[in-house]
This record gives C-alpha cells, sequence and structure tokens, in this order.
C-alpha cells in the first residue's frame, strides 16, 4: 500500500470542485463531489437524536438507493433545527444538483456544516449549484478546493489518499474531512468523504465503513459534544475494474486496511486541528482486559477537560488521566496500572502499579512540551488495545467558542 | 423553616476549628469537626473506581461503625493513587486525632483534596492535630475556619444552615462544602459535611442523604470530571431533643426537605465558584416525560462544552443546547421543545418547537450578561422537572488548570 498526495479526486472517475457563494463572508462554502459512472453509496451518522436535514436525506439513501453519483457540501450553516423548511431547502439542494448533472435526486447525498438553527440561504445556494458544475475537474487541486469548502473553524484542509493493487488493478482511495468544534463522533466525523474506485458489492462496502469507524472516525474527540451533522459518506464506483468483491475474502481485509490508513489519516488531522489546539494528543491503551475497555478508557482520557489543559500546560499531572479512567464506567485494577509518556523528546514512566515513580519532572515538561505527545496506558489485565486522539484544552478554545457565530 | 447564617457549628453540640499545618505554602489546610455527642454517621461517596484512601476508610464506617464523633479534614494533598503508603498514613490520621480526641478510629471520618498522587507529609499531620483540638469551639467563626481550611482553588467558603421545628424542639442542620475543580459529583460533591442535631435513626439518616444527592450535589457539574474523592459526611447527635425519627413519617419528610435546602444551596454555591467561572448557570427541565429524562438532559446541557463557552460569551447560540440534549442518551422529540433563557433582565422565548423565534440577539445578550443565568427547556411531553447547576468554561478555567500543580 501507498500513501500518494491527493484527496478526492484520486480515485479513477471522481471529479471535485470548490467555490464562494456568499453563504460565509469570504471563505470558500460550497463543495461538489461528482463521479462519472454511477457509484455505490454508503455513510455513517450522528447518533445524535437530533439530526440535521441532510442527514436524514442521507440516511434515506443509503437504506433505499441503489445508485449515488454525487455529493454535495456547503459549510456556515448546519441545516440543523430548522424544522420542515430546512427538510425543504435539502431537498431543493438534492434536486438543484440532480437536474445540473442530469441525475437522480436519490443520487445524490448531501451535507451541510456551520451554525444550527439557521435556515440555508436558498437563492444563493440555486445560483451557487449552477455555477459550480462547470468548475468541476478531476485535478488533485480542485479536490483541494472542495476540501477547503466544507471548513469552519478549521485552519487547514484535511485530505488522505492511497493506492494499492489487485492484481494488476490498481485500486485508489482518498479522502477530505472537516472537524475543528463540536468534535466527539459517535458513528461518525462531522464531515468526511471518501471516494474510491474499487468495485465493491453495496452490502460489503456500508459493513466496512461502519465497523471502520469504531476505530477510526469515533475514536477522536476535541470537545466531547457531538454534532447534529456528523457524516461519513463513501462512494465507490469500480472503475479500477478489479472482479467484483462480493463476500469477506482476503481482498475484502485489504480493502478494510487500505480504508482505515485513509480514515484513521483523516481523524488523526482532525484532531490536531481541533478548535484552539497547539498539540496533538494520543492515547493508547495496551494490554486492556478487553477491546470495548480499551476504547471506553482511552476516550474518557482524551475528553477530560483537566487532562486536556494539563496537556496544554505540558503539566505531567497523571493523576487526572488515573481520575478519567476511573469513572470511564468500566472496571479495573488501578493498582495495575503503568502510565508512560512519549514524544519525539523521548519516553518516560511516570506511574507503576498505580503509584508514581521518581521521574523527573523537567524531562516529563520536556517530553509533554512537543507538537505530538502520546498517553501509553499499560493496564496489565489482557491483551487488548486501543488508540484514541484528540487534543489540548487552550485559551483560543474558549475564545473561539465564547463568540462562534460572530 | 428558618435559614439562618451559620455551618457546621450552627447545629446544637457540634465544634469546629480549622488551622494552617504546611501542607499548603500559606492557606488554611486542616480542618477538624467534633460532636460532644457520640453521634450517628452517615456518608455517599464518588463513584469512580480510583478511590481516595479517606474514601475507602469512610466507606467501611458507614458500613460497619454506629457512632461518628468526629471529621478531620485536610487540603493541598488528595491521598488518591498513593498505594498502601496513602492507607497507612490515612489510618495514622485517624488514629492521631481519635487518640487526642479520647474515642475509637471507628469514630474518625477523614477527608482529603487537593493533589492527586502525592503523600500526605504525615509529620506535618501530627503537629497538627495535636495543636488544631485546642482550637476546637462552638462559634460560628470557628466553623467558618473549618470550611476555608479544606478550600483549594475555591475563591470563597461554602456554608449554609437552618433551623425548623419539631414540637417545641429546635432541629438545626449546618453544613459546609469545598468544590471548584474536577466537579461532576457521582455520588458525592468532591468534599461536603453536614451536621445536625436531629434524633434519627441511621438507617434513615443514610436513606436521607443518598436520596438527596440525587437533587443536590449530583445536579451540579463544573467540568465534567468525577474526582477520587467526593465525599458528603453527615453527623446526626440527637442534641435537640426530638423524639427519634425511625420510620418514614411526616417528620422525616420534613427533615428531608430542610435536608435538600442545605444541600442545594451548598451545590448551588460550589456551581457558582467553579474554576474560572464568572456565572451560574442553571438548567430547569420542565414537562419531561420521566424524571430520569430530565435529569439526563439537564446534566448533559451544563456539562457541554459549548454551551458553556457559549454561556461565558453571553452569546444565545440555543443550538449547542439542543445538539448537548440530542447526545444526551435520551430518546425525545426535538420539534416539541421550547427554549426560555433568564436572568434578573427577563425573561425570552429563543425556541418554539425545535425552532428559532424572531427574538432580539440584542435582548438575549442582555439577559445572558448576568451573573446568574437560566436556561428552561420545556420538553412539552409529560410533567417532570428536573434542575441542574453549572458555570461558564472561561480563559481562567484553562489558566487555572494549565498549570494547578505550581
Amino acid at each position: 500500500m501507498k500513501k500518494i498526495i491527493g484527496g478526492v479526486t484520486s480515485a479513477k472517475g471522481f471529479l471535485a470542485a470548490g467555490t464562494h457563494i456568499g453563504i460565509k463572508k469570504v471563505k470558500k462554502d460550497l463543495s461538489l463531489i461528482y463521479s462519472s459512472k454511477p457509484a455505490i453509496g454508503a455513510g455513517t451518522f450522528t447518533s445524535n437524536v437530533v439530526k440535521a436535514a441532510p442527514v436524514k436525506w442521507d440516511m434515506n439513501i443509503v437504506e433505499n438507493s441503489d445508485e449515488v453519483q454525487a455529493i454535495i457540501l456547503n459549510s456556515g450553516v448546519a441545516n440543523a433545527c430548522t424544522g420542515k423548511l430546512g427538510d425543504e431547502n435539502n431537498e431543493i439542494m438534492a434536486n438543484l444538483v440532480a437536474e445540473s448533472l442530469n441525475i437522480k435526486p436519490s443520487a445524490v447525498f448531501t451535507a451541510s456544516t456551520g451554525v444550527i438553527g439557521k435556515q440555508l440561504p436558498i437563492e444563493k445556494i440555486v445560483l451557487g449549484i449552477n455555477t459550480i458544475k462547470s468548475k468541476l475537474s478531476a485535478t488533485e487541486e480542485s479536490g483541494t478546493l472542495a476540501a477547503e469548502a466544507i471548513l469552519t473553524t478549521d485552519t487547514f484542509t484535511k485530505e488522505s489518499a492511497l493506492e494499492y493493487k489487485i492484481l494488476d488493478k490498481t485500486i485508489t482511495i482518498g479522502g477530505m474531512a472537516k472537524g475543528s468544534g463540536m468534535i466527539h463522533p459517535n458513528m461518525a466525523t462531522m464531515l468526511g468523504v471518501i471516494t474510491t474506485d474499487i468495485n465493491i458489492s453495496k452490502e460489503l462496502l456500508l459493513e466496512a465503513i461502519r465497523e471502520d469507524v469504531k476505530y477510526s472516525f469515533n475514536m477522536i474527540s476535541i470537545d466531547g459534544d457531538s454534532s447534529t451533522n456528523d457524516s461519513l459518506l463513501i462512494l465507490a464506483n469500480g472503475e479500477a475494474g478489479n472482479e467484483k468483491i462480493v463476500k469477506k475474502d482476503k481482498e475484502y481485509d485489504k480493502f478494510c486496511k487500505a480504508l482505515r490508513m485513509v480514515t484513521t489519516d483523516l481523524a488523526k488531522q482532525i484532531a490536531s486541528d481541533g478548535e484552539g489546539a497547539t498539540k496533538l494528543f494520543q492515547v493508547d491503551i495496551v494490554n486492556a482486559d478487553s477491546e470495548e475497555t480499551a476504547r471506553i478508557i482511552s476516550k474518557s482520557i482524551i475528553t477530560s477537560n483537566l487532562v486536556k489543559t494539563a496537556v496544554f500546560g505540558s503539566d505531567a499531572n497523571w493523576g487526572r488521566i488515573l481520575c478519567a479512567m476511573g469513572y470511564s464506567g468500566v472496571i479495573f485494577d488501578p493498582d495495575k496500572v503503568d502510565l508512560y509518556i512519549e514524544s519525539s523528546e523521548g519516553k518516560l514512566l511516570i506511574v507503576e502499579d498505580g503509584m508514581a515513580t521518581e521521574y523527573s519532572e523537567e524531562e516529563a515538561t520536556l517530553i509533554l512540551s512537543q507538537k505530538e505527545v502520546r498517553a501509553i496506558v499499560d493496564m496489565k489485565s489482557g491483551n487488548s488495545i486501543a488508540t484514541a486522539w484528540g487534543c489540548d484544552l487552550t485559551y483560543d478554545y474558549v475564545k473561539i467558542n465564547a463568540d462562534y457565530r460572530s
């Protein structure tokens, strides 16, 4: 498997565009992704009871539609808590895209991100969709423009791509995502799109993506707030020409492995770009009695405000990590826990059997002062593992969110 | 029932003292509470799997001891994650108090709050306990000194007291508490002590306090982190001379009502004094389909970082409130929800049937700019209610916690 430069336009037959249509003041705010051939569409969505209009629309398509060929995404307005009018506006958006691309509305995924409770400026969307079609292209640049147009408070675009072989056929998987705030995915990230030219059945594609998020997007947290719009969408158009994958054979496993590399890469980019974040904080749980335990504990740690502020302050306040493990809801023996911190500056054992070691605070602070820091928790009670990604909690997080709407 | 000025020394037969013994640099750090007559002791404690040494000690006393006469509390060091030595130090602390007061060690509750993972400076405790006994007094001032000596990053002491009559007997209930950080009680607040002179059976006292925290201390959250040390202790010494309460009659109900007034008052004081907090944020859920639903939703709202930062910014970003309700884990109909914000500046309906009203942002900001703000959520799906208390998330919270230990 080879990581390559690219994103949603890397796989064969996918075009994309990103542009500014005036939903946001200056920044790009509308993205369109198009597959020249009908593709299989799948997705996973927020578990939030309050679901945005596009989420409801997409869930219905995943359920009932066999062909998906386009994805329209806007930023600036989330189209959540917008009632019937919100659903109508979302449908208008899908219909306009279908018309201009001469496909069925049921072949169009929609996605929105931004402020909750505002209605879409539908007249701007109408004009925007007319113009964006002409911008569609398969270039790497247009993929990046599409990735740029879905950002809100993100500070950089999030793209990833790789390719691998099935016999003589090259399979390519590319993706883009946006995160930043209200990121504590539970079924999917805030917005993510994966495009691939692999030839696979819808059932397996759906199963692959649902299994994947458990280890990728669902393992990141920025502020513990699960959004109303979380959506991970995937299109597979079969353009690679491989023999169709219809059962869980080794080719299916290989695809899942490749998919995980792309989604994990995107998830980590989201975590490192958390609102106000200065550090990527990774938590590895090892030797847990079950994968479930490992996952719950790792997420409890990266979600703790007290742990996150300590990471911001490069303060090895390990008691907060044990505390966060303790209230995670799972039962374990605190007296067995070993805790290491690690970064480019080295690795240090700071807790052994639940108690502090004679570690040097200076060394700990140096390790925690780096851009990417890890906490490794050895439960010594099994052989299950899990990894979660988060970020520090900073002044800027408060600043950004104390007045997000202005 | 009459609210009175006072705290743990208000009830008959209770003495207290608070002093500085050098665990902390300058501030008071040791409190002692003593009942001249043996009292019934009860308590509720953290559900955190990682339990501090004093929590384990007290849980055993509640289980097995019929008489409790003293409570020793220190701040600065939490004596959590301190292994066997931590347990031994805690026992030494209890034994020293028992010796100096000539009571059994099993009649001594202990409590610690402060940094996790540090051992108690036991030699300072030894000297401290010898000196603090002589400071014991029943004055209101000594109760306040005791309340002061348990504070960590709190900015003010938290005390409450009231009295009421059973026939010709005056019943007094007084209490003190500390909170500030790592406050998301789950069984009790971080540290709370209630003293009363009512004559009641241990079984009913225990049941009363366990029921009480569901509506008082367990309904506040500052940062979502449930501490390793959460403890609410209560002593009832019977000095009021009322006929002993041994069954759930109207006198028991009256006591529960009075107790709730004291605990709720203390809980609100903790919420309003959250680390870095500038505002007390109250959430009232009304017309929910069950009390459980109402409680879960109200806590989800006050725990959301995005809601808390919006409150800090006086930004009526109501979408974040509906979002927090949506991921709380309970099922409800978002399209039925009405949302009001209220403060001394007035009351405003900003969401009706799940959608924004035509409210004035200026008016909303004015209402949210006050020291005490309320959100009232009408679920329109039943007649159950719940109230939760929290605070805003500010720059100072980050500042305090980015380097708590220095």
